[in-house]
């Protein structure tokens, strides 16, 4: 029994040190308004007692227990129906609402911290909290963004808004809310959508089609994607930039309505309910739309981009979710190994299993400061967004602030793909490596290793897959320095300079894996534009021009980039560490753990970025080459596409 | 459906080509016997053809239905005891057993290819086949080895042996084995064994104690190790070497014995069969002795060399199951990503999959080009002292056979540990892999990849853990080169002289992999070196040669070679799987794949080889010196030593 906020130094380290509640209290509107800190100070310790004291001893039997799918409704276990209603009674789903909605105002940053607390407990039971407050915070950003909600323009203060009912319902905990995105054959490839969306005479949307994977899908309140055309009033996109995504629209579907007989008529059908490997608290529904009643946010055609800014937001919350996964195993190896015995001493002294455990930790430490990071730059581009949007109604938005939400966007889209991908991947490696740690014992259920071994690996999956956050991360990064490369080069030079320069040696390192991060870059640019001039032979000369500037396949093109993608990211990933503990250590000379955390931190992203930049300089040409003559292959046999 | 040994192009390859079927069988006595190699051909298609076609299509609801302990017995699902009498029918619980005890005498190799194909179905069913078969053959083995065996010394056949009734109850399917080594707080350190053996004033020994994690530990024939002092007419061993191991007995034990009323008398106490993450058609024991009558196998104090020995073979045992894992989880993979289209191909074409693909093929053969030269040379030795043991009543064995038995005997010990530490390794991360490809499908129990995920990870545990490999293996490279430094730095000059001078570039590439390897032992043996100079100071001149020459303590002094000692083995294994590709390309020019793999093995290998060098040389110093301040903290203040 412990609470799970005031056991955690280095959470707290966050929430009493370094968030900057000011700033983020400010940004809401009632700026000055200091001292509410410790307010949150206070909710996270309620939090931590809840989820440490009440719900960590019950995960490991609701676990067993499961969900399950009975005459068409979703049953819980007693014991989560419990807990649920009592997450309700605290109010944490209505944690990030505005207080004039009713909720407690707390910032985004209050409900990533109790999605990490949560899920230390159990990833699955954190659904039951995130996708409530979350749900109802997501309709309100889109009723703010399509302009349909009204503010006080002196106070900035919410007068009302679309979606209020819905709001209120979730808030209250009467009901809860969903992502529909996946469908069967289409995870994230969303140009292969199928639900579609029509618009009726009588002027309602109606849609039909089949979600799957929905994380609890059987709410009432259900965001759903669907075909819809485009609003003729869009102005047209380039093609081939989106493909066919700029023909979906994004939808508020309830998934019953209640008659006034007092029966239900339900619009979406619970087909099943998924038999996973872990998550058992959590349902996932395959879920069915039958002419099902919508209510279309903002236009159609835009769907593609409020779907983007909801999942940004929701990948933060599972990269927390996977830093609780990692805190939860690492003080559980850390228990384990230092009460186990063998050959005289216990195995926390065995050097191989000191070197995981110090891993796991130092990775926790560090995922951890990015994961905050990446909070604190997305909330403030989140609410400096929203003041510009009450600012376009009568407000004022000053040029500093303008500046300032340009670079927390900036910084927000440059981490999340970074945080998301590594914090994944090692929850996933250090839940096996606790396992191995544990050694029999772990392999059985009477230890908690085994359920977060099976909770951990659906975190890189869902939310856009661990490949897809490298594919972004990569795009963005080779975007970026294509587009302007005298930024590039002069970072280059810069972080050479202090990769030489620098007083701190820790500095010097830092900037060492900075240089090495942009050399891959670098080298995958050129390896690009090298493979790009190659497409010239053969071609008449007065075609050069044309090719070179224009017609860039992003398939073909940048295949040596895609190859590498992972690795690229994972090396950007590890300098965004190495910076931010940097940062932290230079502000918080204090707290003499950063220094160590970074220096740990560094002992190993140096060889391992030396070892990722050898692998991008000087492998892949014979899997490419591979690759290249099937596409050849196929291309000359297309009815032999499928069976090669 | 599909059989298992026919469909499989690689397996073939060994089967038809690259073993050493005269060799194998000429080793067992009936030298000259050639064409027993179709016989043996024929059996692998039966085999391939039960678990292709039966027992595959079984094992996913034999994992859902599991096994169960009632009443004290345990119980199996219809399904799997239908199988299991099926295995019986097939003989393959007498597949290694000599023909004159009424067994198939196939060479143990095919017994090693059938663990391949029963785990590529379900690792957990292969122990219904490898532990029946497999502790017949140790008892024969034990038996030879003790001298109770009689040999016909002109045919070298074997005319009666001692534990012959459990023998042939064991090959016709009526009873099976285990091997009772781990106990409670006492995994891969023996010398904390808690069960007792003692000799009772009638001669017979009897035992008392608990056992855990007794894989199939529910059968008749238990092979048990227990304290039980040692005999006063065995040589002295060093203390300090051992410790408390001289101290052991190995013991068969019968579980129960038939009363002549017809009862049953059990034994060994059946106290609960583990709740576990996978192999739920595989029971998994905890079991009570109380004051159980056994045999000695050889004499008490010997129990630690006849299990190590016995453990030996298990080991490639379980290393083969690995390669069975990889090789369905390679299947799986490949099988769902060449039909999963997104964004307009198959994912086997996109570049990041088509890695992961590329890497669990390359490493599943590598792997078991390995495995099957691990289990030739294991083989071998074992025959060849059997020959020996034979020759010593009466037979000849020649001086050529003599040296070949040292030579398989220091190559299949040098291999082992590599083998079982990289296959267990690349089955658990490759099983994830192929549960990232499959996305969200994969995460959910319809696909077979949930139940290798699960199945997976208790490989690198069992049968002593990766760990324990890569200590084994590090003691003995860092010992041999210490012994005999000259031999050491001929290999280093051969290998760079064969790095530059060898025509064929992939023999350069392997040479150059061998010599990452031998410095890493060199660098290594310098830092231990170093370290041990380092405690001379403040000692008197005097006592120098002293602790240089004697007293090494190996716990303390190879601080830096035990925390690097899993780099070092994936080195070498690395290496050993190139090495042994080398020597099939060379042999077998026909068939190109063996370049092809090669080729595509060292490209990953070798920026491997120089990261882990890199990490070798340049990582260790923070946490050594953080876990000898721990030692020293610990030493001055005893009391703490579990608290810290």
């Amino acid at each position: 029994m412990s609470n799970f906020y005031l056991d955690n130094d280095d959470l707290r380290f966050y929430v009493e040190h370094v968030l900057p509640w000011a700033e983020l209290e400010g940004a809401v509107g009632g700026a000055g308004e200091k001292g509410r800190a410790e307010e949150w100070r206070d909710l996270l310790e309620a939090i931590g007692d809840f989820v440490g004291n009440e719900a960590a001893p019950q995960v490991a039997a609701i676990d067993r227990e499961g969900v399950a799918l009975s005459d068409g409704e979703v049953r819980y276990p007693p014991r989560l129906s419990r807990l649920v209603a009592q997450m309700s009674e605290l109010g944490l789903h209505k944690l990030s609402l505005p207080e004039e909605l009713g909720g407690l105002g707390a910032p985004f940053v209050v409900y990533f911290l109790a999605c990490e607390i949560f899920s230390r407990a159990d990833p699955a039971l954190m659904t039951h909290f995130a996708f409530h407050g979350g749900i109802a915070a997501a309709l309100l950003s889109f009723s703010i963004q399509e302009g349909t909600t009204r503010f006080d323009p002196a106070t900035g203060k919410i007068l009302a808004t679309r979606f209020g009912e819905a709001i209120e319902e979730v808030s209250e905990g009467r009901a809860w809310g969903s992502m529909d995105i996946t469908e069967p054959d289409c995870g994230s490839d969303m140009a292969a959508m199928r639900t579609r969306a029509t618009l009726g005479a009588d002027g309602v949307w109606r849609l039909s089609g089949q979600k799957v994977f929905i994380t609890v899908g059987h709410g009432k309140y259900h965001i759903v994607i669907a075909r819809s055309g485009r609003d003729p009033s869009l102005p047209a996109t380039r093609k081939g930039e989106l493909g066919d995504l700029d023909q979906l629209g994004l939808f508020l579907v309830p998934a019953w309505e209640d008659l006034p007989d007092g029966t239900r008529k339900r619009h979406i059908k619970l087909l099943r309910a998924e038999d996973k490997l872990g998550h058992h608290a959590s349902p996932t529904m395959v879920v069915e739309l039958d002419d099902a009643p919508g209510h279309l946010i903002g236009k159609a055609g835009e769907g593609f981009q409020y779907m983007l800014q909801m999942m940004n937001s929701a990948r933060v919350g599972v990269s927390c979710e996977a830093v609780g996964i990692l805190e939860a195993t690492s003080r559980l190896a850390h228990a384990y190994a230092a009460e186990r015995r063998s050959m005289g001493k216990t195995i926390d002294q065995h050097e191989m299993i000191a070197e995981h455990l110090d891993e796991m930790r130092v990775d926790t430490l560090g995922l951890r400061a990015l994961a905050m990071r990446c909070a604190v730059h997305t909330e403030l581009a989140q609410r400096l967004d929203l003041r510009e949007r009450i600012a376009r109604s009568g407000g004022v938005i000053s040029f500093s602030e303008g500046r300032a939400l340009r670079r927390h966007r900036a910084v927000a889209r440059e981490l999340t793909p970074l945080l998301k991908y590594l914090s994944a991947e090692q929850a996933v490696l250090h839940a096996r490596r606790a396992l191995q740690i544990h050694g029999g014992v772990g392999y059985t259920t009477d230890y908690g290793i085994e359920k977060i071994y099976r909770d951990a690996p659906v975190v890189p999956i869902y939310e856009g897959t661990s490949q897809i956050q490298a594919l972004m991360a990569m795009k963005d990064q080779l975007g970026a320095a294509m587009k302007a490369p005298q930024d590039f080069m002069r970072k280059e030079a810069e972080a050479r300079w202090r990769s030489l320069s620098a007083r701190d040696p820790l500095e010097r390192a830092t900037m060492r894996l900075r240089t090495l991060g942009l050399s891959a870059i670098r080298h995958l640019l050129l390896k690009t534009a090298t493979n790009k001039l190659k497409t010239l032979r053969g071609q008449p000369l007065s075609s050069w021009s044309g090719i070179v500037t224009g017609g860039w396949d992003p398939k073909r093109d940048f295949s040596w980039a895609l190859l590498h993608a992972e690795r690229l990211t994972r090396l950007l990933a590890d300098h965004a560490i190495a910076e931010t503990l940097l940062d932290q250590s230079q502000r918080f000379p204090a707290w003499s753990d950063r220094r160590e955390v970074l220096e740990a931190h560094l002992e190993r992203a140096e060889p391992r970025g030396r070892f990722l930049l050898d692998e991008i300089t000087n492998s892949g040409g014979r899997l490419l080459g591979r690759l290249a003559r099937r596409t050849a292959d196929a291309a000359a046999s297309p009815s032999d596409r499928r069976g090669a």
